[in-house]
């Protein structure tokens, strides 16, 4: 018997319908990432295990897709053999970061610095399947590596800005500094507990002032530490205000003036560029990961319940792992999946992503299609969907493919429109029907459109 | 120490200008394929193992990347203990083609029949790398399944012959079918052989007539057999003339006079609809799988010495494997590494895709920057990829940087542009220099055309 057909959990088909979804979302990222000249590469779907090996944490060593060598190894399906490490030494990339900075390190003497890149490609993760997380994901990430100038910055913040414009999607940009996280740590007197404390300050969304006060003593800090930072997660009014507000408290930790500093600038770049999304500050705004070491991003949609659809931030040491120190970057990354959700939700795709084809010429026998060939050649050439019902079959089976495709324009020429040499074509949504002669491309162009 | 970062064999970085071709190779493909009205879906790069395996030969089994279910199998280093099978269940996919079967089986009572769709994605296999030869690489799969219209057939020429047209590359198609293959095996006296005598006709162009002769007798087939066919492979003249003599040696073989009905009706089809590129018949064209039931095609590149870039046939079976017989369909696959070749060896790519960036606005310091941010916003708003080099560094840097970018245009705004409103641009390939208003978009927009 036959076998039932299934995909692996965690992953998709995407059908017709989502590909042009997908590929308008892609499709737009991609044209503004360009019009900052940024520069599309791709890597390998696989990298050798030990450049992913210990990037991740323990917990990302254990998400990573291994891939054994060949098929050799199993072809045998002799199970009982110890497998050596020689045959798996691939795994799937598990995020674009790891591969960009594998991939700036390797060919460093032949990229021209400051390198703009953009990557978008699928990446891996063998996390345990549920809704909105998947085991194959696309990924965005556009990086300007080489330049300390917080111009990167701001035209990451214009890409979000442009990007969310044409996705028609409000959108809030929170900006924060980690230089600022450090010199909270240090004017609390824990300068070395600035990832415990920004690990909390994190949650404190989810979890709210009292728990996170509560994680910070657990986590060592005295009393007197976690009464200085308190009035910091308390911050309120404009972005001008928290800053002011900010300097007084941050007085003793250079680090921190120098983070002020950078967001105070970012946000003069911000309003000399003319930027539309809303911005603002919000010191709560940590993110996971721990190598950010200047500005941090992340975009909320406004008009949807939804996580972050894009976030980054400033890195300083990304491609030191593979031997290249000293390369201060800042980076964002789309996520496609979250921001496709929101268009779904908000009803934001354009309509016209639904049908592929803009004219269907029924088939009404092997004569008329041969008369139909040379118009929808014709057709074609001028970038017009055209299809041509393959069998001549009963109209209403034709229709019905019309139909269900929403092909939007169908022609049915016969023996009487073949005599006359005419082409007859009706709009379905309006019912209206015309006919032209089958030399008359401008006018049936001007009907199509 | 740092580790020296490499990628695995056989996979490939592909740069800024690489991605630039290939995705003007994909570009021009995808548009075609739309015209006609085919849709694009994706699949999961990972099939379960059930899905791929058998489905490929002997061969093709040890040739599939398999993934481990997650890094916990190894993460322990625990290479003592056997591995069970339930740890690896799925593989890389190794085509489009196994993937579409299963796809359309799995998706079958939500798809509009005849369905047409297309796919542009990365296949992988742990084939022995070599030159022109990769363990990831890309797939154009173009099919129409659940018709047995030769308009189907017909779409794929025009399809050929269109992205060849678009792509400036001369081919041939060469046409056969495997009825006729049949039918030859039926007049010989060998109909069980039909496979064996393909794959030795198949060998014709690598290994010669004589070589071709002895392997069917090595076969089993008699030396009258073998005369009876030697005519056959030595088939001189056009389309009609082979036809005709074919007509003459089939007299006895029903399936082989409906597959030269089916080569004379496509013939027919090609000439209505006015294809340009040169179609012939080749009897020698079998392609090495076994599942072609009709049409065989495979396109020459002329003026480039390098095996098929594309090629395909119709199929009655495909997704019988899968529990859905009797669904016939057509189609063919381009080969996007062998076609970068040939554009590259007859350098037939664009001249503009080799910079990302039309216009790079010099740093000569902060307010100068903040001079030109709402000028290089309009400006990228109308679609022109704009740069501000990030930093204020010496001019000749700057200068460098365009040039090894290859960035056409140039300006450089100081304070005495400050100071009157004005743009200053520089064509760097003529020398020509011109000052703006800074409002005057469009005269900028007209002067970078």
């Amino acid at each position: 018997m036959a076998q039932k057909p299934s995909i692996p959990k965690g992953t998709r088909d995407f059908g017709q319908q989502e590909t042009a979804e997908r590929n308008y979302i892609f499709d737009t990222i991609r044209s503004v990432f360009k019009t900052y000249g940024f520069a599309q590469i791709e890597t390998p779907s696989m990298e050798n295990l030990s450049t992913l090996l210990g990037k991740y944490g323990e917990e990302g060593d254990k998400l990573l897709f291994r891939i054994l060598n060949s098929g050799d190894a199993f072809a045998s399906a002799d199970f009982s053999k110890p497998l050596t490490p020689q045959v798996c030494e691939k795994g799937l990339r598990y995020d674009l970061t790891v591969p960009f900075a594998r991939y700036v390190v390797q060919h460093q003497n032949d990229l021209v610095f400051p390198f703009k890149r953009f990557q978008i490609q699928p990446v891996w993760r063998a996390d345990r399947p549920q809704k909105g997380r998947y085991r194959e994901f696309y990924q965005c990430d556009v990086d300007a590596i080489g330049s300390n100038s917080l111009l990167c910055e701001l035209e990451l913040i214009q890409i979000i800005d442009k990007v969310f414009e044409k996705l028609g999607v409000n959108v809030l940009v929170k900006i924060n500094n980690r230089k600022v996280l450090t010199g909270l740590a240090e004017i609390c007197g824990f300068p070395d507990k600035v990832v415990d404390i920004t690990v909390a300050i994190d949650k404190l969304d989810k979890i709210g002032l009292d728990a996170v006060k509560e994680e910070m003593l657990q986590k060592g800090l005295t009393p007197e530490a976690v009464a200085l930072l308190e009035p910091v997660l308390l911050l309120e009014g404009d972005s001008a205000a928290k800053l002011a507000r900010m300097r007084e408290i941050m007085g003793a930790s250079p680090t921190g003036l120098k983070g002020l500093d950078e967001l105070e600038e970012l946000f003069e770049l911000i309003a000399a560029a003319g930027v539309r999304t809303k911005t603002e500050i919000d010191l709560s705004l940590a993110r996971g990961l721990n190598y950010y070491t200047g500005a941090i991003f992340e975009v909320k949609a406004l008009d949807f319940q939804i996580g972050s659809i894009c976030g980054g931030g400033r890195y300083d040491n990304l491609t030191g792992i593979f031997g290249l120190p000293n390369m201060s970057g800042v980076g964002v990354s789309f996520g496609a999946d979250r921001i496709y959700d929101v268009l779904k939700g908000l009803d934001k795709f354009p309509k016209d992503l639904r049908s592929s084809t803009t004219l269907l010429f029924a088939n009404m026998g092997a004569a008329e299609a041969g008369y139909i060939l040379p118009v929808a050649a014709a057709l074609r050439s001028e970038g017009i969907a055209v299809e041509i019902y393959p069998d001549s079959v009963k109209l209403k089976k034709q229709f019905d493919y019309a139909d269900r495709k929403a092909i939007p324009f169908l022609s049915i020429c016969g023996e009487t429109e073949m005599a006359s040499g005419q082409i007859n074509i009706k709009n379905l949504s309006t019912g209206l029907q015309q006919s032209f002669s089958k030399d008359d491309l401008p006018g049936i162009l001007a009907f199509l459109k």
